[in-house]
């Protein structure tokens, strides 16, 4: 067996487990890897303590916040073009004892920002940076080649919304525990809990934006992050019987759901797709227990998946029509970038940006000196504790409480792909409010949307690999206004 | 019902017929209309009259080419850069007293033409232009916007073999009959027996290429017609019992080869790929009865039909993911053109290159003065008389006879999908010989490829459409440098 062979059996539980990277390479395999070992360790099937809140909140969390906001303020980043939007950025500490902080970065609107909602983004990994989403995904700016500057993204989602960018949780690129076997207890329930102290501290300290609508949005593992948090807040709301926080809706996208179907769907994808053969689709369905009680892998079924493995090791398989980067400097003087043109390279070039430190400084992070670099999928995070097999409760719960539910899926993502959403919605077993139809943007088929009864919308975004807003920016800026308004695709 | 689904109803029929286009929106619809009209003519299920060979060939087909070499050379083709091989255009007359002719556009390799092999190109439809091969996909030129000038194609097949373009049957392009009678006897049979006449009577013009390796090389619905020339070419090569024609191997891109699996991977495909709903995927399958003696279309057939329909109509099928053309205009001056970035509106600016009388004089086309413009896919064959609901017998004919038999398939074409393709294969119950592996092109995954024993090499071009070498040039001439080379893609 070949180490890509073994680096796929390790995948293939880390599959069930729904651990997933967002960057492609040896960054990944690095952040798969670790996460692979927590499971052992863990050695269990369906974590029992499902959706669990860990009742945080007490007056030893919320801390003063006065003054604090102006501090954060972000005079210009380096390299920055000029814009009229104010930016913030800096550290909210979620455990004093254990000297605990999230670092945010906050970008109000273009136009409107007292009246336009507050939204929050949350990257997946577990272990990745939300900072992916605000350079090189739906934030206003974009780093160019050149490591050095910056351009502006002309459909980046604060033409839509207040948007918070927040490193989750502690161990992920900025964000940081004093104590550092922290790291070692990392997972679900308290990423959830640290979200929402931080949260409840940061309207304090932006108390504007305290009865503004809020939503939570993000993508990948997110779709474990972004339900958990949302229970976590209505769990508060109703405990305290008054609305802490003014949650109305959650969008997530090529989303960690229900491992089961997660996992079938990518095989049939990957099969469907021609980048694995129907003969091995065919030998993992027969040989593979995908249930959340497997515990033993079969001979066979680690056979299929080395096949799979030596299939898509050489292909970007959040995006599999993409070009790969083979460079990872940056270039003396910036390329002519395009935002519709995404830069399979941009992630270096991201990295370079935040690691310098005078962008470090114009954004009030690290400001405890970190011993390691900021990193995209970093692994400062050693363990993961809970990771619960399905969030299909979670987003029954939200329907149930009036909370908007969208689910969105690049359909050329081939990690969490659309097959993957679909089965995973299909266990809901909602019936169809309104049928499968094409949305449109200037004149183009943006993507396919179903609304189920209930209310849940699903919708794809044409085009669009894992990171929908890199690769499809104006279709994802089409369904956040979609989103934010309430306002279905159009039927025709 | 609206007019979408009557267009589509119709569409179902002509599946189940395998008749297609090569282009999208109103042109399409016409070529698909007329066929269907064809279809309820002939109100059958299988042709029981399969491969049967005209048996055309006798001194009264073959007429003195002596001179008509040197009188169909094109000096040079209006707004063509300088080149340094020769190009040749004109017309074989194959049936005399019909007043039947087939136009031709060949170029000769661009070095070592005297080594290389003859390839002949075949577009399908039917109804189809082979200048969609020349000017739009794996040519030498491609038309500027200005529908003027020509600009290079630096992965053009002519840098792998002598390329011989030919408008098949007459109706299709520049090829006509002086009797019209014959546009409405237009079927496989004839078409195969008039490209047969066309390539003896070719090769008497061009003697220096009669003993030359011959390939020939097609997509779409010549997936009927290259397997039925190959088997024309076979026959009467065993009949006379010499080498007349010195083929080699033929290979099929895209390809319409068995309807029942055609049509069942093209709704699979759909589906997976997230542009219909997997709802209507089921119901298809249940309600729709593809096999080739079906003669009745039930109501929920129908339904589901009509769905599809709505969901598809307003994407370019041929590829899900690509841009549409909004312009039927060509521009005063030309925009900047990239062979790496097909553009959309390519097919407008050939029609206009096409029809402009310089350029007609210049390729010796259209002499009998057409009352009708060059078209793509045009309305001149108003029948169809014969489409054998499956090839796979031929491909089987090819195997046995040691004929090179290669299978293609760009990714990312709804119309034909790789689907399809694999589903028709896996008809032909073959063991594997080289295992499901992916094939490189400058160190990225080109494409997928499995050998069967037989031989039968299978090969995907991943990110391609319909028309392969439009949207994957590159990938595309390492896939026929492969195939004429007659290695297989390495296993690494």
């Amino acid at each position: 067996m070949n180490s890509k062979s073994l680096y796929w059996i390790l995948l293939f539980f880390l599959s069930l487990s729904c651990f997933l990277a967002q960057t492609h390479g040896k960054k990944e395999r690095h952040g798969l890897d670790y996460l692979y070992k927590a499971r052992l360790k863990q050695n269990s099937g369906v974590d029992t303590s499902l959706f669990k809140v860990i009742d945080h909140i007490n007056e030893a969390n919320v801390h003063p916040q006065v003054g604090l906001k102006q501090e954060d303020r972000i005079e210009r980043l380096p390299g920055q073009p000029h814009v009229n939007f104010s930016q913030y950025g800096g550290y909210v500490t979620v455990d004093k004892s254990a000297g605990r902080a999230l670092y945010y970065y906050f970008v109000e609107a273009h136009h409107s920002k007292n009246s336009l909602p507050l939204l929050l983004w949350l990257n997946g990994g577990p272990g990745c940076s939300s900072f992916t989403g605000a350079l090189v995904e739906l934030g206003p700016f974009r780093v160019h080649s050149d490591g050095k500057t910056l351009y502006k993204n002309n459909f980046s989602w604060n033409y839509a919304a207040n948007v918070l960018f927040l490193e989750s949780p502690a161990g992920v690129g900025f964000s940081y525990s004093n104590t550092t076997s922290d790291y070692d207890k990392s997972g679900d329930s308290r990423t959830a809990a640290d979200n929402y102290v931080f949260l409840v501290n940061w309207l304090e300290r932006f108390p504007e934006y305290k009865d503004r609508d809020f939503y939570i949005s993000g993508e990948s593992y997110a779709g474990h992050y972004v339900p958990q948090l949302a229970h976590t807040i209505l769990y508060h709301n109703k405990k305290a019987n008054k609305t802490i926080i003014n949650l109305k809706g959650i969008i997530i996208g090529n989303a960690v759901i229900n491992d089961e179907t997660d996992e079938r769907g990518m095989i049939d994808y990957l099969g469907s797709h021609a980048i694995i053969s129907n003969e091995d689709v065919y030998q993992i369905h027969k040989y593979c227990d995908f249930s959340p009680n497997a515990t033993t892998l079969s001979r066979e079924c680690q056979t299929s998946y080395e096949a799979l493995a030596d299939n898509i090791i050489d292909i970007n398989i959040y995006n599999i029509y993409a070009p790969l980067c083979f460079s990872s400097n940056v270039t003396t003087r910036p390329k002519r970038a395009s935002i519709l043109e995404f830069d399979p390279c941009s992630n270096n070039y991201m990295y370079v940006y935040l690691n310098r430190p005078d962008v470090q400084e114009a954004l009030h992070a690290n400001v405890t000196k970190l011993t390691h670099d900021w990193e995209q999928c970093g692994d400062t995070i050693q363990g993961w504790i809970d990771s619960p097999s399905t969030i299909i409760p979670l987003l029954k719960e939200f329907m149930d409480n009036g909370i908007r539910l969208w689910i969105f899926s690049g359909d050329i993502d081939g990690r969490v792909p659309v097959t993957s959403t679909l089965y995973s919605i299909n266990e809901m077993k909602l019936s169809v409010k309104t049928a499968w139809h094409p949305w449109f943007l200037n004149q183009e088929v943006g993507g396919y949307t179903q609304v189920y009864k209930g209310d849940l919308t699903f919708a794809t975004v044409r085009g669009a690999g894992h990171q929908v807003p890199s690769y499809q920016p104006a279709r994802a800026l089409s369904l956040i206004k979609h989103f934010l308004n309430g306002t279905p695709f159009p039927n025709i």
